[in-house]
């Protein structure tokens, strides 16, 4: 079915297509999910226009469920890309480099629009990309990058744009998620949580883009793209990942009010923008607390708007497969706008804040020796530095070495914080390096 | 500053306009608020291209502010719709018939896009009005007709046409959840917060639009039309406001674990579609149920992606003119998409569900005579008619005549359920007829 025929002006064109052919490259979990997704229903997209996959690339040619093992095979991904056999080419190889980026780039030459869920892609090469795909005329979508089905995108790209953001932040890797909720629900070590969320398929063999929070940056680096105008600036945001989160930390986090969570945040501080991933002491009855699982949850703050919060499945094939659709289906409409906030030419990094203005409060863990005096030279220390304490708790707790003190800060700069950490550090009475981590400023 | 020039295809033309010149009727707290906007960030657009009010339309000329006065006056709304001097007629009128639907459809018939912020124009005439402004080619967007400033129009329109939706529910009326969450806060009954709510604001002079659940009942007719793929069916919605809600019931809910808040609910059931919105009680740990004040939110449900959640601003004037704006930057990227989630033509109302189809859960509470046998004759009523006791109360209460019992009921059908409630009202042991609020589905 489509739109009332002759009266669609010039941009009806296109719209008037009667069949959209999908060209397919990676078929991983979410590469078979949408093939099945558009074999099951292929009028989804609202204009009723048919839309079928002709064309599919993987890396190895094993067998495959019958709906694929059919479909016309390119071994070469660029060759399906560059392909007259399809109209939109879909790109889910992943990585930032080689045959996802090849691929993407020799789409975009020719004009063609390429949806992606390839999130290292966008924010190590965004930019470039984008000013590709907008010299071409061709939309480069993205949807699937950043929290799986849960449209973050589309709301920054699009249903923000007459407001001005001044945070974007939220918990966006499910697998860390898991992992601190199961953590902190058993009381166990990050390698032993770690091992069983492996061999439950909730994180993979290789978990360090994960846990080590790399993952998350590169969302928060393309959410903050499309927020504050720049160019993803993957190569800025400061990263921390939860391979360090001890049990102990967990518990006395708790003793305070708090949970620990992965949090990424991308705010606007002066004239500079801060980037940032990190675990972060949550407030137990903050909403990014209650996020539990393999979820994620963004809030997005605007100046006229104020606050949204959004929840749902960061991850997951059918979630991931029904973004890439939507993303088909905005492809069908013809729009035409910048791949990010502004035309590609006035895509700039942005400035990284200054140290000494980006201010939050922070926990600090210190294992001391009990002797007489030991929180006399720590508090000293702390005062002497500029970091003024929020609370203070002092508890015995059996099986470390040690005593654990915990202190919160009061908002400090980060560059202050660095100081008075380095200094403390070079106490005596401390029997292992300060254990540093921030309260979440949302 | 302008999309890469040359290079864009036919549906580039419209993008490269230097100016986009907006007729605004209406200028109440919304309308005022977006001419604003647009003063301060003409290019609010990521295209870069200017945006500026070029006339306005308002029932009385009284003196406004400098930056609207100045502006070309237009006495009557229809004209401004057609006059050459605007590319885009947003009208911020109101009302779901008289000059807001002329003025619309002048505008529409013309084939100039029209951004709307009018829930009852849409919810009552979305199909036909669709049905004009496809046949011109031209664009009518609503996001600002349903929670303000948060996106749930964009999210259904067009990020979940991936996936099958199965469910929409949510609070979306700020002022009923503003004025439940003062009586639960202060156990003072409805008119005394109504007229507070009233003076500070927060609720109309004539306020039983909002409070008699009509608004949420718009909100939930558009928000269904786009889920399911039909038109919207404002008159099949089942409508119960809180005028009846008592201080004791927010108490006894309290009791059972629940609190109570306006649910607007559209689902699916086998064939048909049920829209209802009343009164529910919400589980206290259930994220609606910490929605306090005039916020909105939402649970889409979808087969593959599972439950999205968002939650926001649902009203206000910087957040509603942000909304209208996005809007604005929609229709300059030229893209060509049903209204709806089809094309006009294939619009139907949905066929509401069977009453014997929408099973739930309901809270029951009963006025009666202190004397013997009395639980009995109701507990048999029950079990007659074939309801289910999930849980009892039964609790003295100071100050109200008789002894009020409370059960809630297992799952059970609609049609059961009104079947066993006029039995129980024809009971000579019950001082007042039995109070039935609904507990939440979702």
């Amino acid at each position: 079915m489509l739109l009332g025929g002759a009266a669609l002006s010039g941009a009806g064109a296109l719209m008037e297509k009667r069949k959209w052919r999908i060209g397919v490259a990676g078929l991983g979990t979410i590469g078979a999910a949408l093939v099945e997704l558009i074999a099951e229903r292929p009028d989804f997209a609202p204009s009723g226009a048919a839309v079928a996959v002709t064309g599919v690339s993987a890396r190895s040619r094993r067998r495959r469920s019958a709906a694929i093992s059919d479909l016309p095979w390119f071994d070469d991904p660029v060759a399906l890309a560059c392909s007259d056999a399809n109209d939109v080419f879909v790109e889910l190889i992943g990585g930032g480099e080689g045959p996802a980026k090849a691929a993407v780039e020799a789409a975009l030459s020719l004009g063609k629009p390429v949806v992606t869920a390839n999130k290292a892609l966008i924010a190590q090469h965004g930019a470039q990309l984008a000013g590709l795909a907008e010299a071409a005329g061709a939309p480069l979508l993205f949807e699937a990058a950043v929290m799986g089905g849960t449209p973050a995108v589309k709301m920054l790209r699009e249903a923000m744009v007459g407001d001005e953001v001044e945070l974007v932040a939220g918990i966006l890797n499910g697998t860390c998620n898991y992992i601190l909720t199961q953590m902190q629900a058993s009381g166990r070590p990050f390698a032993e949580v770690l091992a069983d969320a492996q061999r439950l398929g909730y994180a993979e063999a290789d978990a360090i883009m994960d846990v080590g929070g790399f993952d998350a940056a590169h969302k928060i680096s393309i959410l903050a793209a499309l927020a504050f105008g720049c160019a993803p600036t993957y190569g800025a945001a400061k990263i921390e990942g939860i391979e360090t989160i001890e049990p102990l930390d967990i518990r006395l986090a708790r003793d305070l009010g708090y949970c620990i969570k992965l949090i990424a945040t991308a705010a606007r501080f002066g004239a500079g923008v801060s980037v940032q991933v990190h675990p972060a002491l949550t407030p137990l009855d903050h909403p990014l607390a209650r996020v539990e699982g393999v979820s994620n949850a963004l809030f997005i703050q605007g100046r006229r708007i104020g606050r949204i919060f959004i929840e749902g499945p960061g991850a997951g094939a059918g979630p991931t497969a029904a973004a890439v659709a939507a993303d088909i289906a905005d492809v069908m409409t013809a729009a035409v706008r910048p791949v990010f906030q502004r035309p590609a030419a006035a895509l700039k990094p942005f400035a990284p804040a200054e140290p000494g203005s980006t201010l939050g409060q922070a926990y600090l863990r210190l294992m001391v020796r009990d002797e007489p005096g030991v929180i006399a030279s720590l508090t000293e220390t702390l005062a002497a530095a500029g970091v003024s304490i929020d609370s203070f708790l002092q508890k015995p707790v059996e099986g470390v070495g040690g005593v654990p003190i915990v202190l919160t800060t009061h908002r400090v700069a980060e560059s202050v914080l660095s100081e008075a950490t380095r200094r403390m550090a070079a106490l005596p009475s401390l029997l292992e390096p300060p254990r540093l981590i921030r309260i979440a400023r949302i």
